[in-house]
């Protein structure tokens, strides 16, 4: 895609979807750290995601996670969120910090506690009709610690059950995205520990089923970029969880850790229509900011992908073809390099003024003064957190 | 199974592949050392693995390797096999040595490069009507070294169609088994790097394609017995590839680098079903004896497959079940571990000497005098190889 | 060391050290399980300590936690310790969950916050005045999750200094064990992430200065009983962390991920004299038991660890060093093998009931009824954790 | 380092030095792929060597590998090298191609097999002599496959003797420079895994003793960098071995893989010293161009760590010292972003021109149609290759 013009156009119509969790503390399981101003409430989380959305211009949709973001009165929520411009994104589950849960959830040895943990994720279905949420996002803790520990298998069986119940409550409209992850916080074996088991099982539930892709799941040495064209070319890659790893499931911001990496996802993704609407890929980020400010990292995060996706946009794609075919190697690899190798953050800059925007949303955030004005108002209650 | 003959009966009826390869010399990139005895031609390939057989009793087939085990007449070959108590196992296609194949084999760019690669495969199919050979084993060297070399889901197509026309081809009684592998030699992206790309390849083939682990095929950190337990859930585990690795496809003695990784795939093998013959789950050896010598090895390696399958055979399943059903985590893992820490030497000693024969089939082997007879035996021609 | 009465002689003389921390409840990030009849003061955990030393015969050291075990008094804690069988192990000190130390403690950029750090690992000095302990640990989460973050080398600088400080206060019978960790807490750099690092400021400390190797803080394919012969070999491995671990920190049960890796470093720790008393090499466990019963986890992590030393002593070593000698592969490794494969539960239940024992102390334990006093009794107050 | 022409300065008088077997052929354990106009001598390897520095202008050092580039007469190479504008850089010695070394060289339990080789490392330092190289490099293939082949200790030992019969014959402007690899070709232990390894060794041996970064020789998640920058505070970093890697040894073209670890690496470089002439750092490529095209390969390698440099140098060192002061996060890792997304390739183009050189060497040697006379002249013969 070389004509300027069109990829400008892309880069307007790009959404990425943030967590409304990023807003709040996180940590490791050495400790968390808490800052000033992080908020204390949904309708706060809202607010922080609004600022993001203001000075990026691509970031309208907040994934909740139930229960961190439980409310009473759904109804209200949603319309605070487009009273800031925002509208909801996925619904994500959490059976993972109930004491029922120790030993798993959806795959329990227990059928009661499966049946609490179904239960869960049925509520999720009905906030997300309250909430006009288009995806339930699923991601288990569930595993074992020790060889022996379950039946491998039989907790195959135990989730594709639950699963199915769980399909069948969707509407017409809604999505199931199911998340995949090699390790943590079980050790020996995850129930759904990469992406063929994410696949396998969304192939049987049906089209409304689909995979995430969160960049920080895998073993080392994983090549991610196949796996997001390998679901694509499958029509079954429902979601990306942006975030960036050195060595497990570090969730530090989209781009930090390999922004090659992070540009060659994006390449595939052009390439094989992940850009398109129709494809309804749902690209959000899921991120930890333990130690640096939450707003401002969840902003460069964002322009972050931007870059990558900008990067993508440029490569010349007759070029690219051309030696591809002719089994040019070096040719090949340095039409991918040029378009890395650019500066795209000029380009990114006009963009944003031609929606109106700020050329450097990280710059016109930090002298809005909003970080300043939180941390002074948000005194007192209890700060949002992972809820551990 | 606690009952010791229900035990020794089913280790009685295992059968492990090894393959011919195995018996010739081997090495890494910097250096193949040469060994004395080692076989000039496929016939004395035959003769190695009979000894194999001889000893242990439980390698019956082997493992042909085309073009390496090409011979002007397929039924002499068969008939030799017969004459030394074998029968020829699957039949693996190598479309990775020829020039023409240096950017890919079935997936290169080039059309006439991928009708030369399938014609090949063809011939393998034609090889296992001469031979009676079941199965048609294919690993691709197939892939890319550098970003941008060539399109990531152009190549998936181009490998369905070649799987595609080969499966057509396959008589009823004829399986496919579809090998993955995350690295080398491809650098960047193997075309069927996890068990996921070739499942779902398998799903769309039909009920005659299988998959094939390779224990020495993935990242670090991966759970294989997970996979193993799943494919068989799925009934689309083909066959495995025995072999132990440290760091990447060491092609070590099956059970030298981690005998409990290979007492826990043999757990899901037993416990799914994958010692059952309707089952048919290959049993191969796949390695490189680069410095050790290779009858030996492959003995070694053999009898490592019988103690960790005599391990699995012994743990207590009620007592693993009940444990695991009352979710004592510490109870069920124990279980398994009093299975594995039982000496089984004593029991295959038994099961052995039932069968007629040496209760240590490497010292038996050392004392037959057979390495230093073909030392002496096999001099001038050319020792077989990997030939690179 | 073929003699039995020897073989017998080392397993009674063996001390392995329990962690007070181990008693207490850990979990992940996402979630800290509760277990009933969690001690909750450090008089408590001795309790538990002198239990798995009762049963096993051979834990009777505790290492304490600074500031997770501070009392007013540790004359009376030390008292208590020695009423229970017990004594004072390794002081840990802390300087990872003060708000303070979010960038770090002894290499913090702000010299306030080093001189915080400092002081507490004094203050761990003056502890072990006050208990007899032997030995200062030392672990430190000081690194860096972004690049740019701070200056690796200065950072080196810093932590130089404050060893050194540190190092002045120790007397004559005290040492400091420096322990090194490749990721976790600190996602892209971390101070002390190697053996290298950790010697090279041993080596410049001086003689009371040794290397703590954990056996789950390597990347993935590390070889860690090289790092135990290397170290042996330079007379700088000061002591163990012993856990085990499938992908990350995991800190599961000695011996249950890889039995096989822990009896290859108990090889090299005997053959290398680390298992003679003037070697001073101290065997801890450091463990987190999320799910399991806490005291019969560290019950089986003791006999775990039991069974590789006792594995180990049994290796023929006249019979590998001439197999070595002679550059025999398959013999040198079928010697090791041999001790591997042999079932040493009957061995230690003799060693056992020779000093009083019963044979086996998991099942002991279990019949006492301790687990179900202390969940009766250990009812009110606040349960000892990680305190994160 | 923000004065422009400071940092041309610094990109003008780099060198990068190319190895003489990166011209020739190379492969994988499965197949060489021979390309056409492949160098059939060591004088022809110093041609294409000419030519990356004559497009280049910073690459006047060869790397000769012995026996590979063994000549009869070395005068009548170095006189050849300096026709072309070269000069000799490292010696490399191979002591893992010989029958003898199956079982190890330096550290093989036979005295005559460790005699063999340190003579072999004796020749090398004669061919310093004979070449003014001041570098030899020492890697070892040396290990073992299987646990207890061999004693590891002992292994320690064999190979401090070596190095030290070694060290004594270097003249006092020659250096030995130590490179670790973790794996490959042995596979359970290498004698050298890591930078610890070689650095506690060159300590021992002396001042001209250094340790070699190969970039390639790591375990996944390990921080490089790190190393570097502690290798530099030690005064020990000798040389880089560059290349880039996906899962193993790859010995892709630098940058190819992680471009930002590259520039994280340069980074450490320029602000440890490792610029400055009088550090000596040997920056040199080690890699295998296996299918594409082998001067050119070298040529964009060269050119990836220039830019590497170039945005290294770029980094605004006050503000990134500032914002680690303060402790600021976002602001600290946004400074070394800024460069590294900084395009700096008119940078270096500008560099070429002042140089007298095309901006653009990749595609001025392309046009200069050297590759197609090489193949038309470099017809019979052998040609230059790794040599197992």
């Amino acid at each position: 895609m070389s004509d300027v013009s069109a990829v400008k156009a892309a880069l307007k119509s790009q959404v990425i979807e943030t967590p409304s969790w990023g807003y709040g503390n996180s940590g490791t399981r050495f400790k968390v750290f808490a800052q000033p101003g992080v908020p204390r409430d949904p309708f706060e989380k809202l607010a922080d995601a609004a600022q993001v959305n203001t000075y990026t211009g691509v970031a309208p949709k907040v994934s909740l996670h139930i229960p961190w973001d439980r409310v009473e009165d759904y109804t209200a929520l949603t319309r605070r969120a487009e009273e800031l411009g925002l509208r909801i994104g996925a619904i994500n589950s959490n059976v993972f910090q109930d004491d029922d849960f120790k030993l798993g959830s959806v795959t329990h040895p227990d059928p009661k506690v499966r049946r609490k943990a179904v239960d869960h994720l049925l509520e999720c279905v009905d906030i997300m009709d309250a909430t006009g949420s288009p995806d339930l996002k699923l991601w288990f803790s569930d595993g074992t610690n020790y060889p022996g520990q379950d039946d491998i298998a039989g907790r195959q069986d135990r989730l594709a059950e639950a699963l199915a119940e769980v399909y069948e409550r969707l509407g017409d409209d809604q999505r199931m995205l199911l998340e995949y992850k090699l390790f943590e916080p079980a050790f020996y074996a995850t129930d759904v520990p990469d992406w063929g088991t994410a696949y396998a099982h969304c192939l049987k539930l049906g089209p409304k089923a689909k995979v995430v892709v969160d960049t920080g799941h895998h073993a080392p040495g994983t090549n991610i970029e196949f796996i997001v064209a390998f679901l694509l070319r499958e029509g079954k890659l429902g979601a990306f969880d942006f975030n960036s790893r050195f060595y497990a499931d570090d969730d530090l911001m989209a781009g930090a850790a390999d922004p090659f990496q992070l540009f060659r996802i994006m390449h595939e993704v052009a390439v094989n229509g992940g850009l398109e609407p129709e494809t309804d890929v749902n690209f959000m980020l899921d991120q930890c900011h333990n130690i640096e400010a939450k707003i401002p990292a969840v902003i460069r995060s964002v322009t972050n992908v931007q870059e990558a996706t900008a990067k993508a946009l440029l490569i010349d794609a007759s070029a690219l073809a051309a030696a591809q075919r002719s089994g040019d190697v070096l040719a090949a690899n340095g039409v991918l390099m040029d378009a890395f190798n650019t500066d795209v953050r000029p380009l990114l800059a006009e963009v944003r003024e031609e929606l109106g925007l700020a050329r450097d949303p990280f710059a016109a955030y930090l002298a809005s003064g909003n970080q300043e004005r939180i941390a002074s108002e948000r005194v007192g209650g209890e700060q949002a957190g992972w809820g551990a």
